[in-house]
């Protein structure tokens, strides 16, 4: 059985990941691949459990690097209990947000040291990278703005951190894109859901099938 | 204000640290001392949220990379919002558990690798470092028969590791010990409560006092 591939989509609040992951999985699906679809942080039960301290409370109930090491936490549980064994019986995964959300969020709008990410990336990714990431690229008032029209309930501690945040955010991915062209694909996100959908399309089949 | 100083207490499961660090926190606080009393995992609120995923549930919850990175966040977030404020304010600080646990339970118990642990302490411990650490030593079954005697409560997660388990971490707590002998001081715990407090404070009092 030849491993699964490993689709990471990526973006700021409200730039419309978790719809492109559902169109994506039915496109995938349709035309013959089995697909997990999942998400970050979470994806496990003690990665949920883990997310739940993540998500909720106050924006600096975590400094940005206690915040990193809870992310590996619960990535390193997703990886071994989910995503590994899924590659590895040949499925497809498509994962909302990976490890360059903790790069962007940790790492660029939080401050916590790109040595460390990097070293957490290798001891703890190991060879689980994904083979193509989508980021989802949207100006950040728009972004925060369909964010704040959503019901999240009470996932609002990254929303809650402020403009200045999510602008090093935004550059976060934008230079993660250009320091790895072969793997990432940017999208233009503030185009209509079903333009977004082709453009993810053109993105995966080109690369991928 | 000079700086406070930070003693730990180490040691396998039943080997009585809760007891000690009671004991030397009375005796230094009739020396005088400001003494601040806290433990690991946990000493926060965070990191307390963080403990109550790693001390419950089957043995199995979490892997013992996953089970390194969870410790680490609950440590950092220790050392940021307690121990180094109270060091800081010239507060002396004794920690049931710190990073020599980890080096135990997760890396010489559990087979997490001994490289990483030594990049984590590196990282994410900085200059937070215990100026003593007492390791209550103690036969592995005499340790369990006393952990099993006693009320936990749901807190038996890594109890139930099995005896070839805890054997590993005695051996890692005293080659822990061995390797750093000017930091460790170890203790003979089969001893009765009074004389392991009186061998307790020869060591601070010959080190620190």
């Amino acid at each position: 059985m030849a491993r699964g591939r490993f689709i990471t989509f990526e973006g700021g609040e409200g730039a419309g990941k978790s719809s492109q992951v559902r169109l994506l999985e039915e496109r995938l699906t349709a035309a013959g691949r089995s697909v997990v679809r999942t998400r970050e942080p979470g994806g496990s039960p003690g990665a949920e459990a883990i997310r739940a301290l993540l998500v909720t409370g106050d924006p600096d109930r975590w400094s940005p690097l206690t915040e990193t090491l809870l992310m590996y936490a619960a990535r390193r549980d997703h990886i071994e209990r989910v995503i590994e064994p899924a590659l590895a019986r040949g499925d497809w995964v498509i994962c909302d947000r990976f490890a360059d959300s903790t790069r962007a969020y940790q790492g660029a709008g939080g401050g916590a040291p790109a040595a460390l990410i990097e070293t957490l990336e290798h001891e703890i990714l190991g060879p689980t990278r994904p083979d193509l990431t989508l980021i989802l690229d949207l100006p950040v008032d728009v972004g925060l703005a369909r964010a704040a029209a959503r019901d999240t309930g009470a996932e609002t501690r990254f929303e809650a951190k402020g403009e200045a945040f999510h602008r090093r955010l935004r550059d976060g991915f934008l230079a993660i894109a250009e320091a790895e062209p072969q793997r990432c694909a940017v999208i233009d996100a503030a185009l209509p859901l079903e333009a977004v959908a082709e453009a993810v399309w053109a993105a995966v089949s080109g690369r991928l099938v």
